[in-house]
Protein backbone atom coordinates (compact mmCIF):
# COMPACT_ATOMS: atom_id res chain seq x y z
CA UNK A 1 0.00 0.00 0.00
CA UNK A 2 1.26 3.56 -1.04
CA UNK A 3 1.43 6.23 1.56
CA UNK A 4 -1.11 8.10 -0.45
CA UNK A 5 -3.68 5.43 0.45
CA UNK A 6 -2.69 4.98 3.98
CA UNK A 7 -5.20 5.58 6.47
CA UNK A 8 -4.77 8.60 8.76
CA UNK A 9 -6.50 10.31 11.81
CA UNK A 10 -7.92 13.24 12.65
CA UNK A 11 -5.01 15.12 13.23
CA UNK A 12 -3.29 13.59 9.56
CA UNK A 13 -0.86 11.68 10.96
CA UNK A 14 -0.90 7.88 9.07
CA UNK A 15 -2.15 5.14 11.15
CA UNK A 16 0.19 2.53 11.25
CA UNK A 17 -0.70 -1.29 11.17
CA UNK A 18 -0.60 -3.53 13.85
CA UNK A 19 2.51 -5.51 12.22
CA UNK A 20 4.15 -2.21 11.74
CA UNK A 21 4.02 -1.29 15.27
CA UNK A 22 5.56 -4.68 16.46
CA UNK A 23 8.24 -4.25 14.20
CA UNK A 24 9.22 -0.56 15.40
CA UNK A 25 8.57 -1.88 18.96
CA UNK A 26 11.06 -4.23 18.52
CA UNK A 27 13.30 -2.16 17.27
CA UNK A 28 13.45 0.60 19.18
CA UNK A 29 16.51 0.35 21.80
CA UNK A 30 14.82 2.41 24.36
CA UNK A 31 10.80 2.67 25.49
CA UNK A 32 9.06 4.78 28.50
CA UNK A 33 6.76 2.61 30.35
CA UNK A 34 4.44 4.65 32.30
CA UNK A 35 3.10 3.21 36.01
CA UNK A 36 1.08 4.12 38.73
CA UNK A 37 2.77 4.35 42.22
CA UNK A 38 0.69 6.08 45.19
CA UNK A 39 -2.01 7.15 43.17
CA UNK A 40 0.98 9.09 41.04
CA UNK A 41 1.39 8.37 37.15
CA UNK A 42 5.20 7.99 36.51
CA UNK A 43 6.95 7.45 32.86
CA UNK A 44 10.52 6.30 33.17
CA UNK A 45 12.87 5.11 30.58
CA UNK A 46 13.61 1.78 29.76
CA UNK A 47 16.11 -0.83 27.19
CA UNK A 48 13.44 -3.29 26.70
CA UNK A 49 13.20 -6.21 24.21
CA UNK A 50 10.63 -8.04 22.95
CA UNK A 51 10.10 -11.68 22.95
CA UNK A 52 6.96 -13.09 21.64
CA UNK A 53 4.30 -11.07 21.76
CA UNK A 54 5.48 -9.58 25.30
CA UNK A 55 7.89 -6.60 25.96
CA UNK A 56 10.88 -7.00 28.65
CA UNK A 57 12.66 -5.25 30.35
CA UNK A 58 15.63 -5.62 33.73
CA UNK A 59 14.87 -3.46 36.65
CA UNK A 60 16.89 -3.24 39.92
CA UNK A 61 15.25 -5.10 42.66
CA UNK A 62 13.15 -3.14 44.66
CA UNK A 63 12.65 -0.26 42.77
CA UNK A 64 9.50 1.69 42.28
CA UNK A 65 8.99 0.05 38.45
CA UNK A 66 9.32 -3.25 40.51
CA UNK A 67 6.76 -2.35 43.06
CA UNK A 68 4.20 -1.59 39.85
CA UNK A 69 4.54 -4.73 38.45
CA UNK A 70 2.46 -6.83 40.09
CA UNK A 71 -0.07 -7.63 37.58
CA UNK A 72 -0.74 -3.77 37.43
CA UNK A 73 -1.27 -1.84 34.44
CA UNK A 74 1.06 -0.07 32.50
CA UNK A 75 1.49 1.89 28.99
CA UNK A 76 4.49 1.76 27.14
CA UNK A 77 5.47 3.87 24.23
CA UNK A 78 8.47 4.33 22.02
CA UNK A 79 9.21 7.59 19.37
CA UNK A 80 11.59 8.86 17.10
CA UNK A 81 11.40 12.66 15.96
CA UNK A 82 13.59 14.56 13.77
CA UNK A 83 13.01 17.92 13.86
CA UNK A 84 15.11 19.15 11.04
CA UNK A 85 12.87 17.16 8.56
CA UNK A 86 9.97 17.46 10.77
CA UNK A 87 9.14 13.89 10.74
CA UNK A 88 8.65 10.95 13.20
CA UNK A 89 6.47 8.34 14.61
CA UNK A 90 5.20 6.40 17.77
CA UNK A 91 3.77 3.72 19.28
CA UNK A 92 1.89 3.15 22.01
CA UNK A 93 0.83 0.40 24.13
CA UNK A 94 -1.61 -0.75 27.40
CA UNK A 95 -0.74 -3.64 29.12
CA UNK A 96 -0.26 -5.29 32.13
CA UNK A 97 3.08 -5.67 33.78
CA UNK A 98 4.43 -8.72 35.96
CA UNK A 99 7.87 -10.34 37.32
CA UNK A 100 9.11 -12.72 35.12
CA UNK A 101 9.56 -15.70 37.45
CA UNK A 102 10.35 -18.56 34.91
CA UNK A 103 13.95 -19.76 34.83
CA UNK A 104 13.97 -20.75 31.60
CA UNK A 105 12.82 -17.56 30.36
CA UNK A 106 15.25 -15.75 32.20
CA UNK A 107 18.00 -17.42 30.56
CA UNK A 108 16.15 -16.68 27.23
CA UNK A 109 15.78 -13.03 27.74
CA UNK A 110 19.35 -12.91 29.13
CA UNK A 111 20.52 -14.45 25.69
CA UNK A 112 18.59 -12.09 23.74
CA UNK A 113 19.64 -8.76 25.90
CA UNK A 114 22.61 -6.96 23.86
CA UNK A 115 21.59 -4.10 25.91
CA UNK A 116 24.42 -1.81 25.65
CA UNK A 117 23.41 0.45 28.78
CA UNK A 118 24.32 -0.84 32.06
CA UNK A 119 21.74 -1.44 34.67
CA UNK A 120 23.43 -1.44 37.94
CA UNK A 121 24.27 -4.61 39.78
CA UNK A 122 22.66 -7.03 37.43
CA UNK A 123 22.85 -9.91 40.40
CA UNK A 124 20.00 -7.32 42.25
CA UNK A 125 18.16 -6.80 39.20
CA UNK A 126 15.11 -8.52 38.21
CA UNK A 127 12.80 -8.99 34.60
CA UNK A 128 9.56 -7.26 33.93
CA UNK A 129 7.26 -8.50 31.17
CA UNK A 130 4.45 -6.30 29.78
CA UNK A 131 1.85 -7.84 28.20
CA UNK A 132 0.14 -5.49 25.54
CA UNK A 133 -3.94 -5.81 24.97
CA UNK A 134 -3.77 -2.77 23.04
CA UNK A 135 -1.08 -1.24 20.64
CA UNK A 136 -1.71 1.60 17.95
CA UNK A 137 1.43 3.57 15.89
CA UNK A 138 0.84 7.03 13.91
CA UNK A 139 3.91 8.34 11.48
CA UNK A 140 3.99 12.20 10.77
CA UNK A 141 5.25 12.35 7.07
CA UNK A 142 6.64 14.75 5.00
CA UNK A 143 4.81 17.86 4.20
CA UNK B 1 31.11 21.02 40.14
CA UNK B 2 32.94 18.19 38.00
CA UNK B 3 31.61 15.02 37.08
CA UNK B 4 34.01 13.20 39.12
CA UNK B 5 32.49 15.25 41.92
CA UNK B 6 28.71 14.51 40.88
CA UNK B 7 26.27 12.56 43.06
CA UNK B 8 25.06 9.58 41.35
CA UNK B 9 22.59 7.19 41.91
CA UNK B 10 22.38 2.96 42.84
CA UNK B 11 23.02 2.51 39.08
CA UNK B 12 25.72 4.85 38.37
CA UNK B 13 23.82 7.62 36.91
CA UNK B 14 24.30 10.98 37.42
CA UNK B 15 21.75 12.94 39.44
CA UNK B 16 21.00 16.32 37.57
CA UNK B 17 20.27 19.49 39.69
CA UNK B 18 16.56 20.89 39.76
CA UNK B 19 17.86 23.42 37.66
CA UNK B 20 19.64 21.22 35.19
CA UNK B 21 16.25 18.96 34.88
CA UNK B 22 13.90 22.45 34.10
CA UNK B 23 16.41 23.56 31.55
CA UNK B 24 16.21 20.08 29.86
CA UNK B 25 13.23 20.18 30.33
CA UNK B 26 12.65 23.26 28.25
CA UNK B 27 14.96 22.74 25.63
CA UNK B 28 13.27 18.88 24.78
CA UNK B 29 10.77 19.45 21.51
CA UNK B 30 8.73 16.35 22.50
CA UNK B 31 8.29 15.18 25.95
CA UNK B 32 5.99 12.00 26.37
CA UNK B 33 2.78 12.25 28.73
CA UNK B 34 1.52 9.39 30.77
CA UNK B 35 -2.40 9.36 31.96
CA UNK B 36 -5.19 7.46 33.52
CA UNK B 37 -7.55 6.71 31.29
CA UNK B 38 -11.06 4.48 32.33
CA UNK B 39 -8.27 2.04 34.79
CA UNK B 40 -5.48 1.87 32.02
CA UNK B 41 -2.03 3.74 31.67
CA UNK B 42 -1.82 5.50 28.60
CA UNK B 43 1.81 7.08 27.16
CA UNK B 44 1.84 9.65 24.15
CA UNK B 45 4.13 11.64 23.33
CA UNK B 46 3.59 15.53 23.07
CA UNK B 47 4.97 18.76 21.74
CA UNK B 48 5.47 20.93 25.02
CA UNK B 49 6.41 24.23 25.76
CA UNK B 50 7.97 25.50 29.40
CA UNK B 51 6.14 28.61 30.63
CA UNK B 52 7.00 29.85 34.56
CA UNK B 53 7.14 26.83 36.41
CA UNK B 54 4.46 24.90 34.24
CA UNK B 55 4.75 22.69 31.28
CA UNK B 56 1.88 23.14 28.54
CA UNK B 57 0.87 21.48 24.93
CA UNK B 58 -1.95 21.57 22.78
CA UNK B 59 -3.83 18.55 21.72
CA UNK B 60 -7.21 17.86 19.90
CA UNK B 61 -10.52 18.99 21.90
CA UNK B 62 -12.29 15.35 22.87
CA UNK B 63 -8.82 13.38 22.61
CA UNK B 64 -8.49 10.68 25.66
CA UNK B 65 -5.48 13.62 26.82
CA UNK B 66 -8.31 16.17 27.28
CA UNK B 67 -10.17 13.77 29.69
CA UNK B 68 -7.82 13.24 31.24
CA UNK B 69 -6.78 16.96 32.38
CA UNK B 70 -9.09 17.41 34.77
CA UNK B 71 -6.63 18.01 37.38
CA UNK B 72 -5.88 14.34 37.55
CA UNK B 73 -2.36 12.51 38.24
CA UNK B 74 -0.16 12.54 35.41
CA UNK B 75 3.33 11.98 34.41
CA UNK B 76 5.73 13.60 31.96
CA UNK B 77 9.21 12.69 30.64
CA UNK B 78 11.69 13.92 28.52
CA UNK B 79 15.07 12.02 27.59
CA UNK B 80 17.69 11.86 24.86
CA UNK B 81 19.85 8.68 23.61
CA UNK B 82 23.06 7.92 21.62
CA UNK B 83 23.26 4.41 21.02
CA UNK B 84 26.91 4.60 19.06
CA UNK B 85 28.01 6.42 22.36
CA UNK B 86 26.36 4.77 24.96
CA UNK B 87 25.15 8.26 26.61
CA UNK B 88 21.98 9.73 27.28
CA UNK B 89 19.71 11.24 30.19
CA UNK B 90 15.88 11.53 30.80
CA UNK B 91 14.01 14.26 32.95
CA UNK B 92 10.78 12.71 34.60
CA UNK B 93 8.32 14.76 36.74
CA UNK B 94 5.06 13.73 38.69
CA UNK B 95 2.06 16.63 38.51
CA UNK B 96 -1.40 17.77 37.66
CA UNK B 97 -2.94 18.41 34.16
CA UNK B 98 -5.84 21.08 33.95
CA UNK B 99 -6.93 22.54 30.56
CA UNK B 100 -5.67 26.18 30.00
CA UNK B 101 -9.29 28.36 30.23
CA UNK B 102 -7.63 32.21 30.81
CA UNK B 103 -7.35 33.91 27.63
CA UNK B 104 -4.49 36.03 28.31
CA UNK B 105 -2.50 32.38 29.57
CA UNK B 106 -3.79 30.79 25.71
CA UNK B 107 -2.37 33.80 23.97
CA UNK B 108 0.77 33.79 25.20
CA UNK B 109 1.36 30.33 25.20
CA UNK B 110 0.64 30.75 21.28
CA UNK B 111 3.42 33.15 21.23
CA UNK B 112 5.21 31.12 22.74
CA UNK B 113 4.67 27.69 20.91
CA UNK B 114 7.21 27.57 17.53
CA UNK B 115 5.68 23.94 17.20
CA UNK B 116 7.06 22.67 13.93
CA UNK B 117 4.53 19.66 13.93
CA UNK B 118 1.04 19.92 12.99
CA UNK B 119 -1.54 18.93 15.62
CA UNK B 120 -4.74 18.88 12.70
CA UNK B 121 -7.15 21.50 13.37
CA UNK B 122 -6.03 24.20 15.78
CA UNK B 123 -9.71 25.71 16.10
CA UNK B 124 -10.57 22.72 17.94
CA UNK B 125 -7.33 22.19 20.21
CA UNK B 126 -7.28 22.99 23.74
CA UNK B 127 -4.03 23.74 25.82
CA UNK B 128 -3.41 22.02 29.13
CA UNK B 129 -1.16 22.71 32.04
CA UNK B 130 0.78 20.36 33.38
CA UNK B 131 1.74 21.80 37.04
CA UNK B 132 5.00 19.33 38.62
CA UNK B 133 5.05 18.44 41.71
CA UNK B 134 8.23 16.55 41.92
CA UNK B 135 10.68 16.47 39.13
CA UNK B 136 14.29 14.36 38.69
CA UNK B 137 16.78 14.27 36.36
CA UNK B 138 19.39 11.08 35.60
CA UNK B 139 22.54 10.95 33.36
CA UNK B 140 24.27 8.38 32.17
CA UNK B 141 27.98 9.37 30.89
CA UNK B 142 30.43 8.37 28.96
CA UNK B 143 32.64 4.76 30.73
Amino acid sequence: MSDVDAPTDHSGLRVMSTEECLDRLASAGIGRLGFIVAGEVVVLPVHHLVHGVDVYFRTSGGSKIEAASDHDPVGFEVDEYDRATVTGWSVTLTGVASLVDEDDLVHELEALDTAPWPVGDRTDSVWVRVRPDQISGRELLPH
